[in-house]
């Protein structure tokens, strides 16, 4: 495949991944109780649907997907898994934005959790995404093997909590408040916590879900970590240059808030540069998985995350 | 054994959990990183601290350990999944205190945890907090075998999220602006998705830890449940009555939202006797359990629950 050819099987590939998902979420998320539940609230269940449904490229369920399917795991136990990972991603959105924290009024260019409900109903449906998440990881119709189950559950809380996603965050507000800004390489760390380990766990699901060998763990592992500092970078350019339109959620954040990013401790072209080195790692660890052309597509999503626009 | 010895063997037995529970929480939540973190973020996880450690009757955690112990199960498996559970309900306290929520100052004598940090901060220590409870249950050390680990996750899950906690909590703050005062039957939906989730689980964790035949967990279901509605209706009686110095949180305050309980629907004199009614509905159900004598402590458990004065 030539690179035109490779980007448009992608962008296929995640449109495909984001309707999967989106089907998913909503089945997951409808107004019918579960068996084991006394019922589900009306308000708090159409909160926890503004959030997780309706916008977002749903890349981390296409990295769950994708990496799968390397395995030749395909259908509800890739999905369910990728589902679950996108609630906790979207619940983390909706406590981000609060007043108390980022205190922002749009999100993919609708008014926040907090603006379209309020408060407390955001506090609410966030820490329903997150409890739920672990609800459909740990049931059966997500795999027949209960210790796979929860191996997944264990890489998904440990991704999420205050040694990952959430200690990230609090790190990151703690920033801006600080005497000094953070260093490049405290900078790094909290960025592999806040944003990193939620992408790293979307391929680490694959390789769990996939059975695969431990030195194919590690690669993906890899693969999924200069993905995640990709990301970052990318988004911190995207801050820096964006306009608010395009990017569905308020630009010019970070400089607004003397925050530190890779782009304001090494200028633009040096943060472009790193980008390309982290898509290069990337790449490298794909063809150490020994799996060939099939890794084309996550290839792809790493050039992809690095170069994208909004 | 009478009825003062039987009280007295059972102080005894709540203080022994609760000792146990802190040591326990206080190593969980110590400042070293686990061997899959980056780092622990000093600030976040003292608020964790903070909001888990130093207070609480833990009987939820006595729940657990002693419904356990029912089928002989002792030690880490327990005391872990006493630990998860524990910080869930601290979790909920702390968000449930927050501004947007109940805005409540003051937290078993202490500063609530918005007070005491910030909002950010006490927002982010909840979703540590939910997002360790299944880190700790998931991981091995709980139990050898991933299937019970997972059962324990999926009760965990639903008992904390839309269908039980959150969900009641949801139906509760809805119900403080709603146009009518909840009904009887709603009032009772809605606190036994509040409060009695989470008590239900406790003893159902012990029956899945204990590996209880279908009978025996149908029964400790039943005993939960009732265990869990005469501890709402005593929860309302002390809120009617209470003083706040006793509580160590203030007192009045449902009656101030004019907010429904079954105080306010059936007067203090029947909420007495339908909560004299759920401790007998407890004690019959522990004695299908067919485990004679051994339940005795958890029969104490619920004639503590309902004349408990804080």
């Amino acid at each position: 495949m030539d690179a035109a050819a490779r980007a448009e099987e992608f962008r296929r590939r995640l449109d495909q991944a984001a309707e999967a998902t989106e089907a998913a979420l909503d089945s997951l998320l409808a107004p019918a109780p579960l068996a084991d539940e006394i019922t589900r609230p009306a308000r708090l269940l159409e909160a926890m649907r503004y959030v997780s449904l309706g916008g977002g490229k749903r890349l981390r369920p296409f990295l769950v997907i994708e990496s799968a399917r390397l395995f030749g795991v395909e259908g509800a136990s890739a999905l369910r898994t990728a589902c679950a990972l996108e609630m906790i991603h979207c619940y983390s959105l909706a406590h981000d934005d609060l007043p108390a924290m980022d205190d922002d009024d749009l999100r993919r260019g609708r008014p926040t959790a907090h603006k379209a409900f309020d408060e407390a109903t955001a506090i609410l449906a966030g820490d329903g995404l997150l409890t739920y998440a672990f609800d459909v990881v740990a049931d059966p119709a997500t795999h027949p093997d209960a210790s796979l189950r929860v191996s997944l559950v264990l890489a998904l809380a440990r991704a999420a909590g205050l040694g990952g996603m959430v200690g990230g965050q609090a790190l990151d507000l703690a920033a801006e408040t600080a005497a000094t800004p953070l260093s490049q390489a405290e900078t790094m760390q909290m960025q592999a916590m806040k944003t990193g380990a939620l992408l790293r766990f979307a391929v680490d699901a694959g390789g769990i879900l996939g059975g695969a060998a431990p030195a194919q763990k590690k690669a993906l592992r890899r693969y999924g970590e200069a993905l995640g500092a990709a990301f970052q970078i990318a988004d911190d350019i995207l801050d820096a240059e964006g306009d608010t339109a395009a990017l569905g959620k308020r630009a010019g954040k970070d400089a607004e808030r003397g925050k530190a990013t890779l782009v304001s401790l090494l200028g633009l072209d040096a943060a472009r540069t790193r980008c390309d080195q982290l898509v290069n790692e990337a790449t490298t660890a794909l063809a150490e998985l020994g799996l060939g052309d099939a890794t084309e597509i996550l290839a792809e999503a790493a050039r992809f995350v690095a170069a994208r626009r909004n």
